[in-house]
């Protein structure tokens, strides 16, 4: 039919999460309806390319060198936290609990996907955390099992380096009730108990 | 975090069906994995937005003037296929029934979406039909209520200028038992019934 239209499509299907149907769909949507969205996308498409890569202190996406987390002079520089995504850090913030740094993992281990140690450059984790200024490591991976098993491997790897790692607690979720939370969660909560 | 990222997360979300997790979640995607997939996208959503316009005789994405269906010799001009969407069309080609000519009206009738006669180019489509070449017009919107009631808006349309209009059959779909098939189209298949 239309040569573009095909190539737009294909490159569509780039995107995850979306299949041969909703490429399509998407592609007759921006060019029958939003044509000015589609030469946005286009532009910020081709300005993520071109500028956003990784801060060399704390690997999450930055246009500058150093992000401005990382920048900003009012953060507890002895603490580092550790996350698998730049969402997880964003979530972390919006907490308003935390006042140090982060470092960014950009993933997990996952064996099943072959992502092993060095795919994660956790050697960038340990030059950050090994600096002589922090002084605790906080590890916020998730909870997953391969958020457990990164949060464990990192914590062995500090450990044997000297630096003091701490975990996120677990427990019963604020608002939960005892009925609907699952067995596991309780379990921690009863082991992980604390003076009241 | 980064401007960039954040410019790219909100042109994602011009996407149809694409929410504020989900345009996070290609954006990191993309820029994690897939830098080559992203320029890809930004070059084919450039290169459609400057070269897909409407194909001058069937209203269908095309890269040229007239687009390659309408341009084939073999095709029989004096049959012409009304449907709503580009991938309506290509439905009915994989059929290899169908031997004539199209018009893709690229939406449907929508009060209640404001899409109004004027907004589907009907008059373009009478002009087509006019063409004093074409000799029957085969409805094959969709079998919706906004389908069928644009079928019935053209048929009178088309109808009033003398041309021969007719609509794809309904009836109880190949492979389909009466048992689990909706009373509507049982009804409608026993006012249609043909003989055997």
């Amino acid at each position: 039919m239309s040569r573009s239209l095909d190539f737009l499509t294909e490159a569509l299907r780039r995107l995850p999460g979306v299949g041969p149907k909703s490429a399509q769909r998407m592609a007759f949507h921006l060019l029958q309806h939003d044509r000015e969205g589609a030469a946005m996308l286009s532009r910020a498409l081709y300005q993520a390319v071109d500028t956003v890569h990784h801060c060399a202190m704390c690997n999450t996406f930055a246009d500058t060198e150093v992000c401005e987390l990382c920048a900003d002079e009012s953060r507890d520089r002895t603490l580092l936290c550790v996350v698998e995504t730049p969402a997880d850090q964003m979530m972390i913030e919006q907490t308003l609990t935390y006042k140090g740094l982060y470092f960014v993992l950009m993933g997990r281990l996952s064996p099943l996907d072959g992502i092993g140690p060095r795919d994660l450059h956790l050697d960038k984790l340990i030059g950050r955390a090994a600096d002589g200024v922090v002084n605790e490591v906080v590890l916020a991976t998730n909870f997953t099992n391969e958020g457990e098993a990164t949060a464990h491997y990192i914590s062995e790897m500090l450990k044997a380096r000297g630096l003091k790692v701490s975990r996120l607690a677990r427990g019963v979720p604020v608002g939960g009730e005892l009925e609907y939370v699952d067995a596991g969660t309780i379990a921690r909560a009863m082991l992980d108990r604390r003076s009241a």
